[in-house]
């Protein structure tokens, strides 16, 4: 399968002193890709709630899941920590990341970044990880990724702060997705229509989707009676770029000769 | 308890094609009110991953599950259909909500602003509820939003346009949780250190935490290098005002000192 979860860590994300936008982020760079994200979990900084959340996305058997936040030197980034004891993994120093840290604080130093080189107690503790990950190069911060394989499922330990999740997202996700995940074709259009009553519209799209059982339509009610219009959303998947091109363009002219009677 | 856990419901959320900021303003609102939101859950438009997600968010025992999106006429809209089958209620066509539709529809098609009265198959369809839901006027749309009581847990189900889900959240939950919900007072302070190391600050943070058990103090790293600054957060609740008020005030004031060294 191809299926994706996303698990969004942080206190600041539940009491909604942040609005989490690497969920997003990540959820529409991977559709794009032709995947799937089945589901998106924002949780504490809570083991417990860590472990509970983990153990659950893998037990629906996902190709990949990956987590956002927590991975850096305070007491309340516990996300390695916990991952380790959802999947029975032991938590040791990895030395390929102990030496990234390393190199990096000494570089950051060097440059008059920062008062102190060297490692220092919070350092380390980015270097600690499941005894099953790999570390991933952090492009634009300190802490590293972790790659871990689990059974059948891939799980990515990304940082929280936007510019680094990203930054790993592009240099290590997406090649390792288009390597390993079966992805498609994505294609998706969207009309506005001049109707703005989705109690009269869904008739003629319950029309079109039995026509089109293959493209996924869906109107979208932006707002009741301050909207002009609805609009429609058309989307597909496929290996097959010119099929799918095809059928999402035919339920979207289906649509237009509808509205232009 | 006072535990709220959020599910926000639909396609275009989970594949990105929306951020989904409605949990993020009922995470707030909620803290601030001095609960606590567990958990935010965005999933698809799938019976059996409403049902799944229903019946574990249940299994914790939450004082409260509020659910938006899924309530409007189209076929993707399945959330009532799923809770029911979730709390294993019948689906019923509730008398109340099947009024209020009438009432609303004639008047918006007497105000000129659609072209039909009356009710219709879709129309209808907003007024089939779990057999143990109260439907909840909607100000600002059509469909009905639902309250239902599970044994300890109280369901709200709402609509996910965001002015919908707020006007209701603002007329009927905001109300009924400072009747019912255990609430606190809530506190949060930010303060702007001059460190740009959470490596290093955080041996202070971890002092300051532990002279104050009851203050959760965050150190927040909106980028590495970019940033000149760490933020640090501190946040705290309790049923007595001036107490929870002195003791951030006395965590914030022990990190002021300690920078001014």
């Amino acid at each position: 399968m191809n299926d994706v979860i996303i698990i969004a860590i942080g206190r600041e994300l539940v009491n909604g002193r942040t609005l989490d936008t690497n969920s997003n982020y990540l959820a529409r760079n991977i559709t794009i890709l032709g995947a799937k994200v089945s589901s998106i979990h924002i949780i504490d900084d809570v083991e417990a709630d860590i472990v509970k959340t983990m153990r659950t996305a893998l037990a629906s058997k996902p190709a990949l899941v990956i987590t956002t936040g927590g991975l850096g030197p305070t007491v309340d980034d516990m996300t390695l920590k916990s991952v380790a004891k959802a999947l029975g993994q032991k938590l040791v120093k990895n030395r390929k990341a102990f030496s990234m840290l390393k190199k990096r604080y000494d570089e950051l130093y060097r440059r008059g970044l920062l008062h102190t080189g060297g490692l220092n107690e919070g350092r380390i503790k980015m270097a600690v990880m499941p005894s099953g990950a790999k570390p991933l190069a952090n492009p634009v911060g300190t802490a590293p990724a972790a790659f871990i394989n689990y059974k059948r499922t891939t799980v990515f330990c990304l940082p929280g702060v936007p510019a680094e999740m990203k930054s790993i997202f592009e240099t290590h996700i997406l090649p390792w997705m288009k390597r390993h995940v079966p992805t498609g074709h994505w294609v998706e259009r969207s009309v506005a229509t001049s109707s703005y009553d989705e109690s009269v519209l869904r008739i003629l799209l319950d029309k079109i989707s039995a026509a089109y059982p293959d493209v996924y339509i869906k109107s979208s009610p932006a707002g009741f009676l301050e909207e002009k219009s609805l609009e429609v959303f058309f989307t597909s998947v496929g290996s097959d770029k010119d099929y799918v091109e095809k059928r999402v363009s035919d339920a979207v002219g289906m649509l237009e000769q509808s509205m232009h009677k």
